[in-house]
Parts: C-alpha cells; sequence; structure tokens
C-alpha cells in the first residue's frame, strides 16, 4: 500500500509498505478516510526525536473496517470508526481505570502507545492506506449515522479534540470560570472550543499570528496578542486584577519568544502569573525527559526553571499528560452528532494523501493560514 | 502580658508587650494554654524573611475564650478552642468556597492571612499570655468535653495535622494506595498518619534523622533512610518497580542534601521519579517567591530547576499551598474525640513559654529528640 | 411601609406594616427593586402549608443597600445586590462546607432558614419596601456595574436560576449528555438554561403547556408535550432506547396527572424509567414530610409509593433538597455578566408591588402566559 | 464434573454436569479451590426469583488457571486468580467507564451478568469444580504471592468485600464521618470494616443476631441492637443528637420485623430518619423491580412506601445498585496482602462442595453462628 514514510529530519515521502494484516484474533483492520497531521508530528519531522527511518508516521485516523479477527464481537466488518492515537489494551492497572493514554501492554517498559509516534511502540501510523487496529473492540469508536458528512468533524476525535478537552479537564474547567489558553494552534483552538462547551463566562487565548486569533474570536474567545505586550498584564486586566480562574498549556517545550528562540519555561511561568490564587493548570503540551538538541542546556536533561515559589504561594495545582482519548471521544462524539460542537472549524487544507510531504513544508513553516491539514484518501 | 517577639536573626525573647482588646464586634479574645514552636516560625528565625523585629511569634494556638464581641453568636466565654493558623473573614470568594487559607479580607493585596507571621498581615502570634481572634465566629474551633486531656492531641488541630493532612488530600490518597512521603518532621509525620488513617495500603516516609525514621515507624510507615542509598531507588523496590501511587512533599525549598548543602529541587524531582505513571503529588512543603539570601541563583528568584519532562511523560499532577484549616479540622477534631487519630505522638517536649527562647535554640540546631515543643501556660 | 402580607388561604393583600430596622451589628438593610414570586410561594398561598397570617412573603429579592450595621466591612450603603433566599450564618458546621440550605444557626431545631417562607424562621419576606438581611457581609451577592441594565437577570440568581443549576448538579450533568427534565415552570426552564450552558447534547423538557413548552425550545431544548404519549416513551425514543444519562425534577409532590388529579409520585417514578442504568437524578421539586390536606392518604405523612425495585435495578443515584444559593450565584452572575446566561427569559409579566394580589391570583390557576412575575418597587 | 444446582423452592443438590470448556478465544478455564454461598443465593434458594432449575449456582468464586483462550495475553495457566461475580466484557459504553456491574454486551436486554444466578445470563456458576470465565484477561484478578495462605480473604474480593465496600462509596464515607449500617450480615460487617479502612470516626451497626453484632464489635464498630429500642433513637442519641453523616443499606427487600414480617420499606425510611441533614445513603441490599410471591401488595410491583418528603426536606443524596467489582478488588486485595483488611473475619464454616445442601439448609434458616460458608474443592 501507500503510505508516508519518515527518511529523515525534514524528508518524508510517500512509498509503497507492506499491507497491514490481522496478526491477533482481536484484531481489526480499517481503510483509511482520512487521516490529520498533527502538530507533534512535526517534532519526529524536525528530527527532535529518536523516531526511525522507514516510520509510517500518522495518529489522527479515521476510516471504514474492512476485516475483524475471529475474537472481534462489537466492530463489523463495513463500520466507520476513528480512532484514538492511544493504543491500549482494556485491562492493565490503568486501562480499567480509564487512563488509557498510559497502557501497561502495548509498549512495555512504558506507560502508553500509539500508532506511528517515536518511542511508542512498534506500531505503524495511518498516514496510509491501510491501519492495524489492535484490540479493535475496544479501541474502535463507531460512528453515527451521520459520520461521512461530518467526517472533518469526527476525526478529530482521534487526537487534538479530546486533547484540548483534556486541557481543560485537567485545568478543572467550571461553568462561569474565566480561562486563559497559551497558544491557539489546533489543540489551544480546540481546548477554548471545549472551555466554552463547558461553560465557561471568559475564555482567553494568547498566540501571536493573526490567522490563529481570528479563528480563537470567531468561536467566542477573546484574542490575547501577545505582540502588542505582556500577556500576563492583559488577562490581568482582563480579569479585573485577579488572574484567570484556571489556565491550559496548549504549546509544550518547544515554545518560542517573538524573537524566534526556544525558551521552554516562559508558557508555564506565564501560566503560573496568569491564573489566581487557589487556581489550576492543564498541560498538554509536550514537554520530553530528554532533547539532547536542545539549545538550552537545561532542556537537554528535561528540565525548566520554573517558579515553584509563585506556584506555591498562590496555592495552584497542576495535572499534565497525554490525553487518555477514550475517556472523552464518546461524549464529544454526542457533542458533534447533536451539532453542539463543530471542531472541523480548524480545518484549513484538504489535500490527497500523495500530497502530505509538501503539507508537511509548509506546516511546518507555521505558514498563515496552515492550520490544520485532513489528509484523504479516495474510496 | 508576655510574649515570645522577634528581635532579629536567631534572636527571640521573652518581652512585656500590651494586651490585645477586642477592636470589632465580631472579635474574640482567648486566653492561650497550649501553643507550639512550629518549623516554619525556624524561616523567621533564621531571618530568611521580612518580618519585622518586635512580632510576637506563634500561629498553633489553643485556649480558653475570655471575650467576646458584641456581634459574637456562637462562641462563649468559657469555651476551649483551637484556632487555625489562618485568620479568614468567611465571607469573601475564597472563604465562601472553604479556601480559608487565602482569604481575600484579612491581607490586603495578597491572599491568605495568619498569625505572628511574616508578610501574612498585622496580626500578633499567640506565643503569649492572650490572642485577639478576629470573627470568631467563624474561626474558633469548639472543642469536645475532653479537650483538656487531650489538649497536646488538639493543639495539633491549629496547623500541622491539617497540613500534614492537606498533602495527602492534594495528593489525592485513597484506600489501599501506596504513599511516599519526603520528610518526617512534624508535618511529614502527620501526612503519615492521615494517610494511614485514609486507608492507604504502604507508607513510605523519606529522611535521614533515626528519632524521626523511628516515629514513622511506630504509627505503622516503613521508614525509608535516605543515608542508606537512593531513596528513590529504595521506594521503587518497595513497590514492585511501579512507583508509589501518590506522593507528599513535607520538606519545602530549605531542603538539604546529607552534606548539609541547599539543593532546593531535590525532594521535588525525587518525588517526580518516586511515583508512578499517572501519580499525583501534594506540595505542603513551604516554597517562596523570592528568597534574596538563598545561595543557590535560581532559588532567590523563587525558581527551580524542575524535571517537567518526566512530570508530563508520566502524566503527574501536583496541588501545592497552605493549608485551608478550617476544610479540615472538625472532622480530624471528631477522630481524635473518637480515638483514632492521635497526633500528639510527635511531642517531644512540653516547656513553659519563658522557655521558648532555648527551645528555638534546640528546635533550629535539629537536635536529635527535638521533634516537636508545646509551649505550656499557666492558668 | 408597603409590603405583601398573606391573610389565609388564596387571600394576599398589600398592607402597611413596621419599617424593619438593623437587629444586629452584622445587619444589612435593603430598598427592594426587584422581587419575583415563586412557584413555591403557591403552596403557602393555597393554605397547604401552616404559614402564620401576617407573614410578609417574598424570598425572590434585589435591591440597594441603605444601612449597615457596625460589624459589616464588605457591604457598602449603595451597593446594589440580590439576596439568596436562604438566610445563612456563614459559619455552623453546614454552612463553613457551603451547605447554606441547611444552617443550623439561623432557625434553631431545623436546618435552613428563609425570607418570608413558611418553617424558615421569623424572617419577613422581601415582597415589600424594605428588607432586614442578616449577615450581610456573608449572605449579599454584590453585582456588577451592568446591575441595573440587567436586573431582571440579576434578581433570578436569589433562587430559581440557582434552584435549577442545583437540580443538573445533584443530577450530575456532564457535558455530551442526555438530560430529560421533568417540568417546564421557571425553575425546570432554569434547570434545562443550566443544562445547556453546561454543556448537554441534549435536553429534554416534559410538560403540557404550549407557552412553557415553547420557552424551552426557544432556548435549545426538545418539548416533550405528555399530552401527545407517554413521556417515557418519548424520552426513550429520543435516546435511541436507552433513556437518558440524567433526569431532573423540578415539579414537586404537588404534581398533577392531565386529568388534574394529584399524583404525588408521578414524576419520580416516570425519572426512574425515564433514566438510563447507571444514570442520575437531581430533585428540586419540593416534597414535604407532612401534608394533612392532601387527597393522598400516603402523601399525608409525606410518603410516595416509590420504584425502589427499578431504582435499585438499574443502579441509580439521586440527590436532593432545596439549593444552597450561595455554591452558584457567583459563577452564574459571571455568566450573565458575560452575556452568556439569559435567565430573565421567563419572565412574564413586570408588575407593581400593589398588583402583587392579582398576580398571585392569575399565577395559581396556572394561567396561559403567566410563567414568571417580576415585582417592581419604583425608587 | 461435580457442582450444586438448582433444582426448585428449598432444593439444591451436587450433581454431575458437562465440564464447561473455552468457547470463545478471550475465554480462560479455571478449576475452583474456594467458592462461597451469598445470602443473596438464598433468594433463588427461597423460590423468590425466576431462575430455572438445573441452574449451577456459585458467585464467588476462586480457583487456579488451567486453559486459556488463543487471545489471551495477561492471564497465564497456574495463575491463582479470584472472579468477579460481574461478568462484563471491558469495552461497551458502561464497561470503559467502569461500571462493569451494567455491562451492556453480556447479557443483552438488560445490563449485568453474573455467574450462576437469575436473570444476569446463560453463564453457570462456581459452586463445582471448574469455571468457564469469558474475556479471561479483563475479568480475572491475578492474585499476590500470599494468595494460598489468605485464600479466604481474597475470596471475598469476589463480590462481598467489594460490595460493603460499595455501599460506603455510595454513601460518599470519608474520614471522620459517623456512619450508620443496617444489617449486620457479611454485606452489612463488611461495609463496617470498609468504613474504618476509610477513617470514619465512629461506625454504627444495626442488628438484631448476637453472633453478628459481637462480629461488629470485634473489628472496631458500635453495635447498635434494634430489640433494645428503636435504632433510630439510638443513632440519633450515638450522635448528639444529630444523625450520622452517612448511612448504609445492607439488608434489601426482605426485610424482616422482629415479629418476622417482611417489611421492604422499614430500612429505607429508617436511614432517612437516621441519617442527619445532607447526609449520603448507599444501598447494595437487594431490591427488585418485581417480586410476585411477596405478600406485600406494593411490593410486588416493586414499589416501597418511601418518605420522600422528609428526604428531600433533609436534602438527602443516595445511590444504589449492583457493586461494580473491578473498580474496587484491585486496591482492596494490595489492602489485604499490606495485612490492612482482614474479611475472613466473617468466615464461621468452612466445607466440603459435597456439604453445599445442607450449609444452604442451615445458612437459609439464618441459624445462630452461620455467617458464612465458604467451599473448599480439594485440589
Amino acid at each position: 500500500m501507500q503510505a508516508l514514510v519518515y527518511k529523515g529530519p525534514r524528508r518524508v515521502e510517500i512509498d509503497n509498505v507492506p499491507d497491514p494484516r490481522i496478526e491477533q484474533p482481536t484484531d481489526v483492520l480499517v481503510r483509511i478516510t482520512t487521516t490529520n497531521i498533527c502538530g507533534s508530528d512535526l517534532h519526529m519531522y524536525e528530527g527532535r526525536t529518536s523516531v526511525e527511518q522507514g516510520k509510517v508516521l500518522g495518529h489522527e485516523n479515521l476510516g471504514v473496517v474492512i476485516e475483524t479477527g475471529e475474537a472481534v464481537q462489537r466492530v463489523k466488518v463495513g463500520d466507520r470508526v476513528c480512532l484514538p492515537f492511544n493504543i491500549a489494551c482494556g485491562f492493565c492497572k490503568n486501562c480499567e481505570r480509564g487512563l488509557t493514554g498510559f497502557c501497561l501492554t502495548m509498549n512495555p517498559g512504558s506507560a502508553g502507545a500509539a500508532y506511528g509516534y517515536a518511542d511508542m511502540g512498534p506500531y505503524p501510523g495511518g498516514q496510509a492506506e491501510y491501519l492495524r487496529v489492535p484490540y479493535g473492540d475496544f479501541n474502535c469508536l463507531l460512528l453515527p449515522p451521520d459520520a461521512e458528512e461530518k467526517e472533518d468533524d469526527y476525526v478529530m476525535l482521534s487526537d487534538i479534540f479530546p486533547t484540548g478537552y483534556h486541557a481543560t479537564e485537567l485545568a478543572g474547567v467550571q461553568p462561569g470560570d474565566s480561562v486563559v489558553i497559551y497558544g491557539a494552534g489546533p489543540v489551544g483552538l480546540l481546548a477554548a472550543h471545549s472551555a466554552m462547551i463547558r461553560g465557561a463566562a471568559k475564555v482567553m487565548v494568547v498566540d501571536r499570528h493573526d490567522d490563529r486569533l481570528e479563528l480563537a474570536e470567531r468561536m467566542g474567545a477573546i484574542p490575547v496578542d501577545d505582540r502588542a505586550g505582556d500577556p500576563v498584564e492583559q488577562v490581568t486586566d482582563l480579569t479585573g486584577g485577579e488572574g484567570a480562574d484556571k489556565g491550559c498549556e496548549c504549546v509544550g517545550w518547544q515554545c518560542h519568544d517573538p524573537a524566534g528562540q526556544e525558551v521552554p519555561n516562559l508558557t508555564m511561568n506565564r501560566l503560573v502569573q496568569s491564573v489566581r490564587a487557589t487556581g489550576r493548570i492543564g498541560v498538554v503540551g509536550v514537554f520530553v525527559p530528554k532533547d539532547p538538541k536542545s539549545p538550552d542546556e537545561m532542556a537537554r536533561d528535561g528540565k525548566i526553571a520554573f517558579d515553584m515559589g509563585a506556584f506555591f504561594q498562590k496555592g495552584l495545582s497542576m495535572g499534565s499528560g497525554q490525553c487518555n482519548v477514550k475517556a472523552y471521544n464518546r461524549k464529544l462524539c454526542d457533542l458533534i452528532e447533536a451539532g453542539r460542537a463543530k471542531p472541523s472549524f480548524i480545518v484549513s487544507h484538504r489535500l490527497p494523501l500523495r500530497q502530505a510531504p509538501e503539507a508537511y513544508e509548509h506546516f511546518d513553516r507555521r505558514e498563515s493560514g496552515w492550520t490544520k491539514v485532513a489528509l484523504k484518501l479516495a474510496a
């Protein structure tokens, strides 16, 4: 089959690779119809990870079931399904509590597996014609009757909509809260969408790209342009001097200052300053334990200079980590079906799989207007 | 009246100061019968804070009501009461949600007030004969009939028992959990006591003082001596290679390595390594936003080199900050009355107020056997 | 002053009564500007309670502070404030946990006090020119700058908006949930509004009055007309055969069947049938422990024939009781100020206080179009 | 193989039945070593259910794995495992949220499946030599190294220890609470044990059997003998006139008054009276939707005359239903291994399987001293 393959830093190609097949009686095979490029794919693309050459990328996948193993009971051939980027067994100590992002079975020696990702197990990604889904009954989300029509919405259930929502869950966003979100990339925008859905009174989104700030505003948030002045001051002013009730980190360690310099602790310390005493912060932007190529010495060892003193004095809390997609995808699916959520508002490009390599190029340059690329495969 | 007064770094004296009096109709006056020296008093004693000379210290206070303002309805003259170290109004945005450690009324411009403490408002402490208690109906905990008999237990309700409990609450300790606690000082020991009360299956306490490790063991915990090897490895071994479910920080920024050097990030990063993926950490050891006299450059600005990469990859959460004493003191009081909690097990010395200065000296040197000093005032 | 006074079953009059005055240093006096008639006032109006003749009614009150006791610190003369119908001390065992609807101080021997209500303490109501507010610093909600402009919204914070919200809180409504609400009176409509704010995917409102069902539909809910067939079947069909995730009871014991007969267990048992296994029910419609005048024998003793077997087999949960207004009014206020909540959509009539007696008459007959009456007092 | 078979009201026999075998690739076969008789087996034994003749009974099972289907990965031949009485798929809408007691897959048309039980699917029980366990990787709890030595403790993890714990979870028991438990049968006693583990300050157990009240007292609870006077008054006195914070129903609809008459609403209404305003009740005693043979007319239809008025006025909450065993069995297992829980204290008889019929007879007569029967199978 055709698939997008990692060939080295800033080199991805469409290649012929062997078709996946049923390996375990619990497997399901899916023909991919839509698969997105994720901002976190760029960490691999830029050569900042240990991902091996030849890996098929892609962890935001949706498609149609074409074959099922003999132990599969719930999922049927022909079902349209969305696949959580987490690959989970369903029965380990973490999965049984719903912590499927930290499955202890699928990537032994670590906690958590994923399709087409560095250090997340030997699983090819879905930027390809076909995908093998382990433990299909557990991992497949069956989509409602309007699945084809709203495919660009439902595909977001694979990762970034639940991940944006997870940021608001980790932050404990409640109805009536004021919420500040650092980062208006796809995840930050869907964190803002999630905060609105959860009944936040005021959602402020900090970024410095006009197109992204516009999208934030269009879905009801207050755009905060950090080129226009210290965002901490802006948020403080917008909250009557108090600071926001809750904050979300949707940028991660590769955060840049306006001069283009990586400053890994920038958003975390701004969040500590931007939320009010007793507030709570949800961190879904990626931080990594080792980053040998970082220009920042402390960051090479996974550390940041963190304002622990202010964090403690204000009595703050924070939650972090990869999203347990299955914890949210069913309810978010219901919201899409009911017309109360519309995560596809972030899609800027719909391209065929063969154009994926150039899409990576544009997206990696953070070109204006390249918010989110959905790759489409013809039936 | 007689009171212990701060005179400068490592200088406290018993002095004559004016008697407190009812200033507001909501005030209550208390004759102190027991008042403890707290580990956090040593930050002031050592000159590491901005506390003003002449300040009466003492925020762990218990006594008998001798006068009430005309708006006081619940509290009566003669009641034996324990006073939370937090001074709270009861009606601000934070107090009404139970966050009395972050009262917005009593220390304007900041969040949170306390008796006899640096930067916590103009309130004299209770290492004295008498104490003025603002908003007496809200702040006084009325004690049960056995109050005198168990006075050494009930006085712990003013701060360190709720603070130790708060660590376990912030960490989300559940029945059956394994819990690691860094620090076997009074707060760490009462965090361990709290974790046992909450039904933890395994409580591990890390320290390097024999007397404290013995106390930990005596109340059911597993002592982990960090002189005997890397405590992270010891905890990992004790949990079958997994790490603890939950962790508590009960040391703070003045953490020392075995050589006596301050290493402000030592316990935090060890906790990140000691808890399992998806775990949770509660931080009640004090971290400060500014520490001009710190030997560590980053710490002068309140920062620590924090393992954010590992924290994120493991999907950890943490809560922090001063304890909201009123959130817990009533239920912990019930446990003492029922004989199911006995926090006085940590008291090593019972001394008259006049011996407070020498008690500070011994306690500050962390002399063996000086775990906790209760100052007693004659009726 | 002028006030609406209860004179006996179905007899209320505007009368001259003594002006209230500051009685305690913690009191506040308010000049009422808007005060609503509540559906629960009709229980008294109809003579179904033990309320004494001469009682001034009215517990949905908003006005301007005209005097404060000497212990009052936060509230100032001139502040526009909304008063929770609960009168609470702020410091008892229940209030300190936020359970202000069950204050143990203000109505000794019972749990919970209110203005102008049967068995809720000796407090006159606010359908009058002036109102004494005990513990003013604790009980007054200070309104934002747009208070006058949105007075019809903010007055709903006194009772029915928080009460409707409380129904959804007791039911544990989460984003993406399907929710069924029995009763499209003011509380049911605001429960539906609250469920939408909380991100419910599907809100179904059961009633049989066209005007109310229309209001439900206008704010985004699905109207379920029980004249058109068994509402349990309709809800089951609307949820793909599953039943709703959550349910709200907003009718109470004086529930009528279509023939006009009181059937006290009707909504409760329909809720048990309407929600899915593992679901949760919030009950804010009033049930009373004694109802000597009930036509139903069991109801005289406060009992209903409840489907406990089905409740248990489905593993259901339920929460009940009067709303703790202070638990919600601040955040709901923020939502109104931000324009994200608009509870005034239910107001059908704005009348001067002197027309209150005829308003009671119309409202009690459940005349079409009489959804909610706001009484206005001239400055 | 040999198995205990239901033959009709009050008739069970040891019979030869076909050996179970692997039917699905996800199945596991277990050789039973201990299997208990449960109080709920008596509902079938007494002919109060629709269970079919020929059914093998037994849902409290522990044994050794002797064969695994080809899709089974975690469980190995030779593992000693305890089986939750719930049979669950692990991937349906309810299972994925941990609500395994309400699995939608294993008993189509209903919610929840079990071994050897009326209306819980076509699964034979484990009072037999061998047992087929569907979805073995999900349903088997692997036991720690001391499994054989503490087999009488670990077998309680199949049902009654988690079920007793579930009562305290549904009731929201917190450290420091006072808790009243109606019923000192095995489940009530383990609810009391659970409440103690969770840190309750005071646990009161209501019953009228001396042997059971003694067991309650021995593990730290206060026995309340309802032959000695109204238990509501006793509980009220024991709680200083307030009522208990939380309550647990561990009796069910076949509750008897002292005269031996079934009074289905007796414990529920006593609980409403016994808990304080704002309290919470957990119901794990079984109530059934239909009981055609009940002497009580209302009960035939699954209804009870419930004190809804008092329930509402006190602002009570309640949770109910079958325990989701997997939600608790792992942590309770850790507590047993750590020596902090010892549920075997209730075992009164250890008998070979062949003596099961006479054990049913004694147990059904509630003979003094017959608290709990463990059936033992020789290797």
